[in-house]
């Protein structure tokens, strides 16, 4: 089974093991359409990538399920950030949002649940990894520098934009590579600028699309930084200036692969990722 | 320090954890509106209650962590069902809800905040546990028998009663009970039934609560049950019913203590349990 596949099934494993027949059906079916079919996956195979980098071991069960976590907490703010109170978006991924498909309520609690899975699928298969998998998914969600900070500047009147945007998008991409070597013994602690640079990369890049794209590219509604009067990178430096602090994130992250065995292939991922992340129609009509 | 001066440190500490200049000051305080001050801390009490009737080691951390995460995932159940798409309350312990004092999309992250918090006080003071209280925890929360399942029942048309009233309160009595037992090394699966007992006894107290008891005396909105068409034990069995119904969970919640040291000592804080379960004045009242 290739990496994807595997990702797929760790994810559809740790879903079919909350249905049964005494389970609420509509959080059931709200669960499933939050996670499948998913976007990307470019954290969880970022996991894996750190962790076949540090490892020669075959087996990278810990990784699997370390990846699989990120992406159900990367699922669950995504229902959560869609929901009326937040981005009050009806489209994601190009069909309905959960709370517009199964309701608020079943919206708020399908986001509750996918947190919660997301540690509990560790259990399982973290192995000797698990109290440092734990922290490191802990650290990614809660104040200060987790995903729920991240929204949560959005509240304020003064928002301090280095921590914002970091807590935002950065802390998964940290989430992912430090625990990509959490899961095979190596130490997280090197891994965290790459996770940085990349979350840095990746919230300049979102931020161009948000400004530039047509919903019906983007699979969610467009224009949601101006509408909700969010800091973005398009409204700080321009379209122009944006498309080369993109440019120079990405170098830099190139340049966060710490030496190990894996840094070439690594570094190879993290252009091919940055291509997607600026598709060339966006760079070379503002070049 | 005495059990609850140490329950209420133990929160304390997880939450200062959580603190810092870089964190949006809004989130925070509503984390601490939400966890402070508590109400009776009867889950973290059951929980060390039950780790002291399985072992006579003196350092309970791991237990007091179960206890601490099991409160926080209560505070965080709290916090999301007072929201205007569940309950709509804007009081709860005598004073404003999360939502009605912080706006409602701080108290959706105070909620999602709360429950990863509740994961990552585990990682570092359950030791050897933390594989077992990661899985009680998850079974806590997510489909099909935790909390979220039991507040997405409210979602459905055809409600199983059992279930929903098994998963609404039962499931963090049950974690309570199990956690307790397996922060010591004892096996989670002989108390179970005790969580099983004590959350039916205290889902019907509830109920006879919100029914008879003024908003004043509940510290949050009173007749919840009537006004959302929920199923309760007092429209099912009569107020005589339910506080018959409410005797007998009792007697057989102090029959369900398993065998072991510590058992008599636990069937006495049943039974103490059970006096502030039913308060005389409605014993009396309906007697």
């Amino acid at each position: 089974m290739d990496l994807d596949a595997q990702i797929e099934w760790m994810l559809e494993t740790t879903l079919a093991g909350t249905e049964s027949p005494a389970a609420p059906p509509k959080l059931a079916a709200a669960l499933r359409h939050a996670v499948f079919p998913g976007g990307a996956r470019v954290r969880p195979k970022l996991c894996l990538a750190v962790a076949a980098a540090c490892s020669d071991d075959d087996d990278l069960t810990p990784a699997l399920a370390a990846g699989a976590a990120i992406e159900l907490l990367h699922c669950a703010s995504l229902v959560h950030d869609d929901l009326p109170c937040f981005d009050d978006a009806d489209m994601r991924r190009g069909r309905a949002s959960v709370h517009a498909g199964y309701g608020e309520p079943i919206a708020v609690l399908a986001g509750d649940a996918l947190i919660a899975l997301s540690f509990a699928v560790l259990a399982d298969h973290a192995g000797a990894a698990l109290p440092d998998l734990v922290r490191i998914l802990g650290q990614a969600t809660c104040p200060p520098h987790g995903i729920a900070a991240g929204q949560a500047w959005e509240s304020e009147t003064e928002i301090r934009l280095d921590d914002y945007h970091h807590a935002k998008t950065a802390a998964l991409f940290v989430a992912s590579t430090t625990a990509g070597a959490a899961s095979v013994g190596a130490d997280p602690a090197r891994w965290q600028p790459l996770g940085e640079a990349l979350g840095a990369a990746y919230q300049t890049a979102d931020d161009l699309r948000d400004a530039l794209l047509p919903a019906s590219a983007l699979g969610k509604p467009a224009s949601q930084d101006a509408k909700h009067e969010r800091p973005s990178a398009v409204e700080q430096y321009g379209v122009r200036g944006a498309l080369k602090k993109l440019s120079d994130q990405i170098d830099s992250a190139a340049e966060s692969v710490p030496d190990c065995a894996g840094a070439p292939a690594l570094r190879t991922l993290v252009f091919a990722q940055a291509k997607r992340l600026a598709p060339d129609s966006l760079a070379r009509r503002f070049a």
